[in-house]
């Protein structure tokens, strides 16, 4: 008898990216079979596909697949278009204003391709490492949002049908990054092996500036920890 | 002075059918600039996209696009399977299941693409043509879902902090086959230039006995006209 086959099935959105790395660690200590989806979407941080293809693999998840998406083909983001990302911004202390790395409803996409993928595998539970607290105003990753789409996809897929319904787990979405932190360190989450800047250099090192990279280090300062990701960075430039 | 640019801009999702060419009609009718959105996403019947462009084209459409999404790849539906499509079967008159040719979420990640190339071209209108007359049952056409992807893409997007929300209109939501003909006629859609057929054959025939095939031929007989694309086929087989 396979013991992993009575496992629910889960899955799991995963950029390579810290949040979504520990967000793995969850639905996997939660008990989940987890299958991993890495949206391909024309970012420019293309070194967060081999971050997260490495995370599964270290995490034990039951599949990876990598979905190619042209979201970028309709432009209107720094992250996908040759927009200069923002350094040392605002944006993140201005709560109301979405900023410029905003990817047109990304998340919105990225949902509803995940739900599809979970129909086919029987799964009805899809994990997103959505914080709405450290965050840099995306409107796709505030919980009125979250709670939203659980609705809707519920009303159009076969769920809609049956007892079964899906739930859209979240379960940074009240965390500061620093708690993120630590429940990744309590989890054994590898943060060297996560990937959170929107602007690395041709290496895949952080740059230290943009939005990302500053909650990052927010989070690792309020933790007492040191990035390892930046720590290995520091090393190759001394 | 380009009277043009001061329409309103909406995104048309157009599969080449006989229903989404009578949407592009009604939403040309209603004064919008329409920009329309196909999607190439691993179906059999690929003589759609063609159907589709010819619509865009002759209704004179603002833009047209071809996006690719590879949603067979998660399998799961007769229309992107290798499983065959089921001929003169009941699904239609059984309102409650939910046929094999149903595609895992396939409106639900068709509207938020949608909505995404709608944020970057700053419309909030979006058309699509789902029936919950005349229909396969297919979860994705009913009306509680298109009203809760509304609410949702207004959530996830800029449409959050902005005054300017989000429509998604499905005017075909009320209406019969029969009744959809006879708007597309008002309108002078020409329906020799549209394709329904689940499974056509090489040439792009209609095989008549499809759910899809079935409803539109409903839809003719009982708006008492000749459907162009049958007469087409019959000349070709005498």
């Amino acid at each position: 008898m396979n013991g992993k086959s009575i496992k629910r099935k889960a899955v799991i959105l995963l950029s390579g990216g810290m949040d979504s790395s520990v967000v793995l660690a969850i639905a996997t200590s939660m008990g989940f079979d987890c299958h991993v989806l890495t949206f391909d979407y024309g970012q420019r941080h293309n070194v967060e596909l081999e971050a997260a293809k490495m995370q599964s693999v270290n995490q034990g998840a039951a599949s990876y697949r990598i979905f190619k998406i042209d979201i970028g083909m309709f432009g209107g983001s720094a992250l996908t278009d040759h927009i200069d990302v923002p350094k040392n911004s605002v944006s993140i202390d201005d709560e109301m204003k979405i900023p410029i790395t905003y990817v047109p409803a990304r998340n919105l996409i990225f949902l509803s391709v995940a739900a599809g993928f979970a129909e086919t595998i029987n799964a009805r539970d899809i994990f997103i490492g959505v914080s709405s607290v450290d965050y840099s105003g995306y409107p796709d990753c505030r919980p009125e949002f979250i709670q939203s789409f659980e609705q809707s996809v519920n009303l159009g897929t076969r769920a809609a049908d049956e007892k079964l319904k899906f739930k859209i787990h979240a379960p940074l979405l009240t965390l500061t990054k620093e708690e993120t932190v630590l429940k990744g360190i309590e989890l054994g989450v590898d943060f060297g092996n996560t990937r959170t800047c929107y602007d690395p250099d041709k290496n895949g090192n952080p740059c230290g500036e943009c939005d990302s990279c500053i909650l990052r280090a927010k989070g690792f300062k309020g933790a007492g920890i040191d990035d390892p990701v930046v720590l290995k960075a520091k090393s190759f430039k001394s």
